[in-house]
């Protein structure tokens, strides 16, 4: 008498053959059916095995949001091959870091990016790299092995996070991590015949991914836009039959700019909004319009959402990022102990949706789950009825335009200058990206440096939204008496200067 | 990096603490929400603790469909019991059987079932018994400790199936066969805000407890019927907004004929049509009157469907079952092959929602269940696109009404009476029930007895679905050459009498 659900069979496959001439994608105007979309990822499969990826390897993809993408990434599922998923804004330094620490054994790029693959490269002499135009052409391996069924214990991809450390980790998230979050995804917003999800989020991160995840998992259509652009969105909104969009912030901010005043339609059921606390006049206007926001809590390491609104609660819990999914669980930690309602402390998570550790970190990965429970690091409260707010994502992160930023990691940076002493990291508030990073850096005595050649040496090095907005010199850092940066200290300067 | 889902949340408690203010379920004109049935159910349970059931006893349950069976159902779970299922139309001889062999602590029945009850105790005098009424009166054990998980390989509920040998056997279904069960429906059928399913099956039946399971998972308002009338039902979709209906049938047929002109309206959206085969012509007319019948396929075995039509084949795959649900696998064999499109063989099955195996039955399980896959001994075929039609249900089973009958479970009881030296049984179809058993007696020499005389005997010892319809003497029964029964020829027989 054992579980029986360590495998199941291959997600796509079972879609296509249940329901193969059902809309699957639409992208750049053309409809791909889940026989169609099977049918290329298998031709893409069987053309990486061409190149030599086989089962138990690992490949770092460098891709934006396309149907060849959507196809590479489920042909390498179907080879058995781990995806290590890059962000394509980051620097050639920092995707070489990340490619090097999952010791993946090839690199696959969308053309647009071959300089940085090929920096990359130069970096990792021994890295085997292809770009996609190169996968499409080579012919197919007929011999290789397509996996008949995904085991949920086993990694389909690593998706890498920042931290406290400054140094990137690779989050593993497993088929079952994939599995367990779509459905503890549709048993909170349901699921008709009628739906189509708008991907405008980028699918290397999770928020895009999980849409892909769960096209297949429920057979829904998805539209992928390459680019987010609130007008298209809004027009497909209006005359397209989208019925559900995931945006964070600063893309709700937009499309609400843009929205005139006829609204959306009525079957266009859930704005799902994540990506950190929204601004309460958002949210307030979205709600006079009419629009149904589903505030959502989730990250990387929970494979998307773990805590969402429900339909009767979205326009009246105002606020709130809602209750644990159905599958999963929730707590709020002070000290050790499980807080009382409306006391601020830690949000604590557990769920077959959370991520079983970090990619061969295990102190890392020991000190972030303890007994099944993440501990986020995020401080929030619990409402009298146990609905979740996030007071603030953790002070040690920031988020700009959706993307995650570490100040830590902003600051290894800046401090490895020859001529900067020390330095500290925050945030301010930004109209168009909620919050954008800036610094304050202590020169070593005797060395004088601009602010503007400070940034042009942080930008050769970190992705454009890492780079702070301003750089203040100044004669000492605030600390504690345990020499610990204080960053709420921090933060004050930064809305004083 | 073990998997994670070997525990979830109670389900019920936790949809309580999603959705409390829900409506879950609707009976006798009452509704009760989710957090209602939570306080049910948690009183109920502690109840039942106060007359000595608790974690780890089996409780055997003799119900009619009820709030307070649905609440004893849910309380039994919260305190860690197993529950044995029983079929309030079998005879005290049968129950007893049962609840021996389950070696259930405790019996517990509706005061309509109280002679039963009682007459199980008089033949196994160590049983605990208790009526429902007793239950609602002993005061409530408030140290008794209420499951907060539930751990998916744990045995929920044993259901009793007959078979070839004749005696039953019970069937495991764990929390992990309910889950999957569930889910796999919600893959195929959707879910939306507005369903509202209608359980007029029995709930001590796969098909009712499994829309119990799914009430508590989907949050999803469910309207219990205490008996099946398709006067009611046809209202209840006409005016009260009922979605989706669970039919056999002989429920179809009667929903069909008290039908006018007006039909159903287009907020119904899923008639669920299993137990056995259904007759073309009844199809037909449910297509011309624009009827979203969707034809499955499952059994006790499968915790319900386990193969089944999707919403676009629904209308166009008329005869077919459909295919596998998403998480389970079907393949049909023949003399240890797989078979290729159209040809007939047995239908084997795989999946999560498959049970483990018979209590206490290792060679029964060996027998029908290897590699993790299910034989269920009925057969059929795939057609080229892979749609399953179910030709017959194996020939040892007849089903009455919705109900399986095992022929070898009746020529068992016959065969015992003194003047019989051997019997066959085989069915005939049936206007109203589609099919019922018939008997074949060779009496002994010497011996007389009247059908009438033989019908009595039965009816003392059989519930009353699997009392045939008429009793035939011959000289002898059709045998093969190895001196097996030859059922087929029995059937002949049958149909020329």
């Amino acid at each position: 008498m054992t579980t029986k659900v360590e495998r199941m069979p291959n997600w796509l496959k079972k879609r296509a053959q249940l329901t193969p001439n059902r809309p699957a994608i639409e992208f750049d105007e053309k409809i791909y059916t889940f026989l169609e979309l099977d049918l290329l990822a298998e031709s893409t499969a069987r053309k990486a095995a061409a190149l030599g990826l086989q089962q138990g390897n690992t490949c770092a993809v460098l891709i934006r949001n396309d149907i060849r993408s959507v196809a590479l990434i489920h042909g390498l599922f179907y080879l058995g091959v781990r995806i290590v998923m890059l962000n394509h804004r980051l620097t050639a330094n920092e995707l070489t870091w990340q490619v090097k620490d999952s010791q993946a054994d090839q690199l696959i790029f969308d053309a647009v990016f071959s300089e940085k693959g090929k920096q990359v490269q130069r970096q990792l002499p021994l890295l085997k790299i292809a770009s996609m135009e190169v996968v499409q052409q080579v012919p197919e391996d007929n011999q290789a092995r397509i996996i008949s069924e995904y085991v949920m214990d086993e990694t389909a991809t690593i998706m890498y996070t920042s931290g406290t450390t400054g140094n990137p980790k690779g989050v593993i998230q497993t088929f079952g991590n994939h599995w367990w979050s779509a459905i503890g995804s549709v048993l909170n917003l349901g699921l008709t015949e009628k739906d189509c999800w708008y991907c405008g989020v980028p699918i290397f991160h999770i928020s895009g991914l999980s849409i892909l995840m769960r096209n297949m998992i429920y057979g829904m259509k998805v539209v992928l836009a390459e680019k987010f652009s609130a007008i298209e969105a809004n027009k497909m909104i209006q005359e397209k039959g989208i019925t559900i969009i995931s945006v964070v912030t600063t893309m709700l901010n937009r499309m609400i700019q843009d929205l005139g005043d006829e609204g959306y339609p009525a079957s266009f059921r859930c704005m799902l909004l994540g990506g950190g606390p929204a601004p309460k006049y958002l949210l307030e206007e979205c709600k006079a319009k009419q629009i149904p926001v589903y505030q959502t809590y989730g990250m990387t390491e929970t494979a998307s959402q773990i805590v969402t609104l429900s339909p009767e609660d979205s326009l009246e819990k105002l606020g709130s990022a809602g209750k644990a999914l159905f599958p999963s669980q929730l707590r709020i930690e002070i000290d050790g102990h499980e807080a009382g309602p409306n006391e601020h402390g830690e949000i604590v998570v557990a769920g077959p949706n959370v991520t079983s550790g970090y990619l061969n970190q295990m102190e890392a990965t020991e000190k972030a789950i303890k007994d099944g429970w993440l501990y986020t690091g995020d401080i929030g409260y619990l409402d009298s009825e146990g609905f979740l707010f996030v007071m603030d994502r953790r002070c040690d992160l920031l988020i700009s335009g959706g993307e995650n930023v570490y100040p830590a990691e902003i600051e290894a940076v800046i401090s490895k200058h020859p001529a900067v002493f020390e330095s500290g990291v925050t945030s301010i508030e930004d109209e168009k990206w909620g919050q954008v990073p800036i610094a304050f850096v202590v020169t070593n005595k005797n060395h004088v440096v601009t602010e503007e050649e400070l940034l042009m040496y942080v930008k050769e090095n970190l992705a454009p939204y890492k780079v702070p907005k301003y750089i203040f010199f100044c004669e000492e850092l605030p600390r504690n008496a345990a020499n610990k940066l204080m960053r709420r200290k921090l933060k004050e300067l930064g809305s004083r200067s």
